[in-house]
């Protein structure tokens, strides 16, 4: 028996999964799973509810792992959506409700790929698994990270894996993610000396001193990038200092963000940081908050595998992109895994009236479908 | 009958007029004043109680004033005081309590020192004057300003003007103020784009726009300061810009202040600070608050009395400065008045266990009955 795309995504959809819960989304994927030779593992850590499954096909071959997560971003304010988010509603061809794109369409995509793939070859080579969490909106501490974590540490080998994350900007397939760049926070404080404004011999002024560092670090060019990668960008996101007009601050707070391809590390961003901040002879301290380092998944099975089944199922050259904010993905990419994200358009997730393309559900189902295809059997 | 220093500034104290509250002061004052032919005229504003008191002589000459304000700042905590803020207490030669030294010991002084002068030479030329305001400490709104302004619109006369302030830093007398800097107050928005750290492309971040106008700024030479100020200073107290690290800010809020010497103006100041903005070509939009202008009493009849004064009361010469904070001093010099501040040491005022020396209430009457006695007699 094979479920129906719209009704799952509706029935995911209708479970108000706001991170870290769940609301009965992993049960439903595991018990269809189950069905079909799965073997299901509740992971969960703390608050975070996560399973692994996995499936062993008839003979050696590749791990191909689904990867995603039931929980979504809260609504926000009710009133400014058209329909009730936790209540999949169809209307012109889309179906609306919050997760639709982002990314309970995928995840039921996924499994029924999966129902009809095993249904068409149950003596697949290889396994086919399912890595979920409830918090990659959230955190991320108790979720995809501590799984990987868990299963690197039993040797569980990963060589595949597709992460649902919504992909596509205009149409169906015309992005695949292949890649992030790594994400770095600091969280600086430049020390001066605090006094009253009428008294400016006695004190020393935190702003001031530090606008010759920033301004270097904000002009600063990191590295080139490369074909895959946008140069590394810097940002200052956040300043703070004073506390009233006659007082001149005797320290000031800022917060500044890499977003950083391969051709830097976290610590040599670090270095440069600090080499900059020291030669303006500044007093500091720094703190830093590792998001997420890059991952690249450059051309091998996967990727062609990708693109041809969106060629085969769309019609459309894809566009490999390591743009974008953070996914799950550069945790399973520690791996050693290929991972390569492919979901729906975009456009409207974490806003309200979120939706998605119902012909778009049964695309990305088929173009799962002819991944695992191309990867898991000799039948491409 | 003449009062006692002590026990008037005790008195005084005792009430607990945290501005804009009077407690009953005025009316003490307005009371002994009018045992000696002043005529006392209530001048209240909105919640600001003032009063304007004056006392003709014998004959044509000078009009002498006496200014000063019987509100308080706050006391604070009282478990940190080692006494009863409005409870005035004597302990080793000093006398404890909230506006001891602010300027309630100053208030006392000068009565006592009227009372003393008219009885001593009550032909007298010329007038002596008090205006006393409430709100010294706080918006000065209704209190100064506002009483000079009606006084100026009725061609009331000032020639010279004693303002009770604690110019005193180490011994009674050895500073006094003959003018105060400028202060202005720029409130300035800086406006960029905002957008997600991951996507620089499509922001333009106001932070980091602003390093190069604001370092200029911060590092402009205004002008030289002249003999009587120093040099016009300018101060970044508040910066604040950003709400998240993944979102690249699009504005940034920064408050300055100028103290400014007589070698500027508030005008041109203006004009200096949006001509650094428009080089670099800034987009912003900026207020202005004008506190204060610069006021100076050079080398004149009042300077020279006063200082005369502190070398036959208390055999010090005295310096003449403008540093400092501003004072009402400012809003009185606009009736063209020679202005000087005279007052205790400043040493513990706006603080825990605020005081004055017990001695120096006295000292302060006899600066203040030698000054009378100067410019309004001709027994100098």
């Amino acid at each position: 028996m094979i479920t129906d795309v719209l009704d799952l995504a509706k029935n995911l959809i209708n479970r108000e999964s706001v991170t870290p819960v769940d609301a009965g989304c992993q049960k439903l994927m595991m018990d269809l799973l189950s069905r079909h030779d799965f073997k299901n593992e509740i992971m969960d850590f703390e608050d975070t509810q996560n399973f692994w499954s996995i499936r062993q096909g008839a003979s050696e071959g590749p791990v191909f792992v689904f990867a995603g997560h039931t929980d979504v971003v809260p609504a926000g304010n009710l009133d400014d959506w058209n329909t009730d988010p936790f209540e999949a509603t169809e209307k012109d061809g889309y179906l609306f409700g919050r997760g639709a794109a982002d990314m309970k369409g995928s995840l039921a995509a996924m499994i029924v790929a999966t129902e009809r793939f095993v249904k068409d070859f149950p003596d697949h080579k290889g396994s086919i698994a399912y890595l979920i969490t409830s918090d990659e909106e959230g955190p991320f501490i108790n979720g995809t990270v501590r799984v990987v974590e868990e299963l690197m540490n039993r040797n569980q080998p990963f060589d595949y894996c597709i992460v649902g994350e919504p992909s596509s900007t205009a149409e169906l397939g015309d992005v695949i993610k292949n890649g992030r760049r790594g994400s770095l926070t600091g969280f600086l404080k430049i020390l001066g000396q605090q006094g009253h404004v009428a008294y400016p011999h006695l004190a020393d002024n935190a702003i001031h001193k530090s606008y010759q560092a920033l301004h270097e670090l904000s002009q600063t060019h990191w590295d080139d990038g490369n074909e895959s990668f946008p140069p590394t960008s810097f940002q200052i996101a956040i300043e703070k200092a004073g506390t009233a007009t006659n007082v001149i601050p005797g320290e000031k707070y800022i917060e500044f963000n890499f977003r950083y391809s391969t051709e830097s590390n976290a610590d040599q961003l670090k270095q440069r940081v600090l080499d900059i901040l020291d030669s303006h002879k500044l007093d500091y301290q720094v703190d830093w908050k590792l998001n997420g380092e890059p991952f690249l998944t450059d051309e091998g099975q996967l990727l062609a595998a990708s693109k041809a089944a969106i060629k085969t199922v769309c019609d459309r050259e894809t566009q490999a992109l390591t743009s974008g904010g953070t996914s799950d993905g550069r945790f399973i990419a520690k791996t050693g895994a290929e991972v390569v994200e492919i979901g729906p358009v975009n456009k409207t997730i974490h806003q309200i009236n979120e939706c998605v393309k119902i012909d778009d559900l049964y695309g990305l189902s088929d173009i799962y479908y002819n991944v695992l295809k191309r990867l898991l059997t000799d039948n491409a």
